[in-house]
Formats: C-alpha cells, sequence, structure tokens
C-alpha cells in the first residue's frame, strides 16, 4: 500500500535503529519491531523504516545521521551494556559531534542500585553511566542502566523486556500525530480474484491505503484485506465498499 | 562484536531489504530475516544490514541502489503478488533503469499452473510475470509466480513458506566465502563481571568477534557469550582461553 497517499501535513514519522549481530547472524529473532511498531500506532506515529546494522562504530554513525534528518523520531535497540561490544552511546555521541562522559544522575542510580544488590560497580559496570553531553535518561526500572534521549534520537536495551519498560517511560515524551486507524477483513479469496476491484476501490479512495496479505492456513488460501487511513469517514466507506465487493464475490468472510 | 576484525578478502557480504507496510505497521512478525541470515551463514556469507521499507517506489529504488553497491549480494522479500500494492518488479526496473514486462517463460510457467488449477488466469494474475528485462527467473515450487534475479539482487516472495523455497532454488547460485564459524557458552554470570576479562581477551583475538548477550531466565540472570570467526584455530583456541576465564571465575557452565 501506498503510505504516500496519508502524508498530510498530521502526519509524524519515525525510524528504528536496530543495533545488533545477534539479530543479523539469524541467533536471534527479533522481537523489539513489532513491539515499537505497535505502540507508535497507538500514539498516531507512523514507524516508515526500519535498519538492522552491526556493532560498527560507522554503520551506527551513518544510519543515526541518516535517520534522524529524515524522520521526526528515531529509536535505537542494544548495544547499550556493559561489555566492549556495547557500543551504542559513544557511537551515538560521535554521530551528534558531543563528548561523552559518565553522567552524574546515571551514576547515581547505578551506585544506589549496586548498594542495595550487595553487587561491585566495576569500572564495566561504569561504562552503562557514559551518556553523551546534552543527553537526557530514560528510565530503566527492569535493570536500572538507564537509556537516554538526544534531541529525536532515544536509545534503549535490546533485551526485550527491558527495550519494553523503557518504551513506556518514552511514550509520554512522544508527540503523535494523526492517528493511523485500520480496519480489516480476511476472506477465502485469492489474491488473483480480488486484486482487480480492489485496484479500482484504492484509486477511489486515495487518502485510504489498502494492503493485500495472501495465507496459507490449513490447506485453505485466502487473503488478509488491510485498510488503514487517518479519516475515520474515508475509512467506513471505504471498508463498507469492500464488503459489498466480497459479497459480490460470494466469499465467506470472516470479520476479524 | 566488531566483525571488521574478520573482513579479510575472503568475506562475502550481503544485505536484506524487506519490503512491506504489514512489518512497519506491527501487524506482522517478520520471520524471513532469521531465515535468509542462517542459509546465508551456511555457505559462508554474511549479512551485514536489513532495511525495513514501505511500499514506495522511491524508497524501494534508494534501498536497492544502495544495497546492490555496498554488498555482494542483495536479497529481497514481498511484493511480488498480483495486486495493486505489489510495487517490487516495476521499482527493481527502476533501480536498475531497465525496462519490465511480461516475462516469456514466467508466463508459460503461470498459463500451465492456472491450466491445471483451473482458475483464470485473468490480468491480475498475469502482473505476476512481469519481470526487469535482463533478469533471470527463481523457481518458487509452492504458489508457481517466480521470483527473480537481476545481477547481485535477488526478489523473493514475502510469505515465509514461499520465500523459504524460493531460497533453497537460490542458494546453488550463490558464491560463498570463508565460513563463518562460532561458538558459544552460557554462563550464569553478570555481563558486569565477565566484562573486563572479555575486553581483554578480544584485543588478545582480534581475528575473534566476542559477542555478550545478557539473559534473565526463571529469575536467574547470565550472560550468553557467542565467539565468531573465520580462522577454526583461533576460534578454539580464544574459546578454551573463554572457559578458563569462567573457570576461574567458578561459574556454573552449560555448554551450548
Amino acid at each position: 500500500m501506498t503510505l504516500q497517499d496519508n502524508r498530510t501535513p498530521k502526519t509524524v514519522t519515525a525510524a528504528m535503529v536496530v543495533i545488533g549481530d545477534e539479530i543479523l547472524s539469524g541467533r536471534t529473532q527479533d522481537k523489539n519491531v513489532a513491539h515499537l511498531a505497535t505502540c507508535l500506532n497507538d500514539v498516531g506515529i507512523q514507524l516508515l523504516e526500519v535498519r538492522i546494522i552491526p556493532d560498527i562504530e560507522q554503520e551506527i554513525v551513518d544510519a543515526i545521521n541518516f535517520c534522524r534528518k529524515k524522520y521526526n523520531y528515531v529509536f535505537t535497540s542494544g548495544g547499550i551494556g556493559p561489555t566492549h561490544d556495547d557500543i551504542t552511546a559513544d557511537s551515538i555521541a560521535a554521530a551528534f559531534g558531543v563528548g561523552i562522559d559518565h553522567h552524574p544522575e546515571a551514576m547515581k542510580i547505578l551506585t544506589e542500585h549496586y548498594i542495595v544488590s550487595g553487587i561491585e560497580f566495576n569500572e564495566a559496570r561504569k561504562r552503562m553511566a557514559r551518556i553523551p553531553d546534552g543527553a537526557s535518561l530514560v528510565d530503566n526500572p527492569v535493570s536500572k542502566a538507564p537509556g537516554f534521549r538526544i534531541e529525536n534520537v532515544f536509545v534503549m536495551a535490546g533485551v526485550p523486556a527491558i527495550m519494553q519498560a523503557m518504551m513506556q517511560s518514552i511514550l509520554p515524551e512522544l508527540t503523535g500525530g494523526a492517528k493511523m486507524l485500520s480496519r480489516s477483513v480476511g476472506a477465502p479469496v485469492a489474491e488473483g480474484i480480488i486484486a482487480a476491484d480492489l485496484g479500482a476501490l484504492q484509486k477511489e479512495f486515495p487518502e485510504v491505503s489498502m494492503g493485500s496479505y495472501p495465507f496459507y492456513k490449513q490447506g485453505l488460501l485466502g487473503t488478509n484485506l488491510v485498510l488503514r487511513s487517518v479519516e475515520p469517514e474515508k475509512l467506513d466507506a471505504a471498508y463498507d465498499a469492500l464488503l459489498a465487493i466480497l459479497a459480490q464475490l460470494d466469499a465467506d468472510i470472516n470479520k476479524i
């Protein structure tokens, strides 16, 4: 579907940069993209690009500097732990051309955390308090080591439970636009049957993005049809028209 | 970890471009990245970047033209069905600056398929035979509509079962480099405990990429340590040294 059709002035956009060799090696299945997309949808922000890149500083710098200029918000996941391969904070500082140092508030949070836990706050762990100059902290209620925000870039952990908790901390800081609404219907109709009518419907409703996704379930072939728009009346009208088309095709429709 | 350390002349690289609003909306969880990464690993090709982009021609053109120059191979998934939102083939033709038309062999495959199936081979379905000039077909044993290869770019379907079948067809065409070998160990040790020794070990073995991934399982905190290298002797030596470090830490190691 053509998201361009919804590029009204009200549209607020975002990109995600997933930093992690473990995703690129196939060792770990990413779960953060879908979570972020869903959270952003709920507050009226459209995720328009995801980049998954390795733990290499120049790659991180290039991706961040491209995305932060093109989109309203950028979210990163991964690479903010205590080990030598955690280079995200330093790379973000390099991208913005600012210094990086142990952040007083981050040091305080971690010092208290390790006193309470009875664990040594060693040099490696102090790396997790290194925050680019000018950044503000993002609360981490799970394991304390904070994420951070610098301008329109939010830096989060890669472990899904921590990323999700940080996302909760971030959401109140975001200014969304028009909320993307969606209606969908699954029909036991092959894409090739509905394609012509759907294309004509798309031309009739340029404000509604129409996506068509084939599925095979228990030997049955069908299509999930997804309509999305920031304009509720147009969305409803297009959806009714779609149902009429499917009824004409005598489809046994299951509303989803 | 720093893949740069393994950038020997033998390294063969790849990028993936996932084309699909349904992934960016959070509606669909991508499964193709991990599958491609694993397949490529097995033949000695390193996946170094993934981009997930919407069904917008200019976005597809830009991503393809960037990636096909930077990496040895590019793989795409999504957008090659019969509906109006399936614009991948046209966008790839635009990226290469070549024409696109119904491909005789693709038309033959689909004509036969629809005769056997007793289904109408209508105009929408004929869209699936549109292939950029100069491309060769990629076999699709699942639903027949072919993918294609143009220069170093392979275009596949987004439905995981079809993408996986196409990948099987593609594998014999790929020329891999040195195979990335890996050894890993999960230890009930926090990242902050092992970080200093691991960083020193990384410096001792620059040919081995060392990744550290924290986990929380059943209330236990631990770290998965992953060593990767194209040099088996160096990998084994680094792994033995890592086990010695963990033994000194008195860790209860479970070899994975």
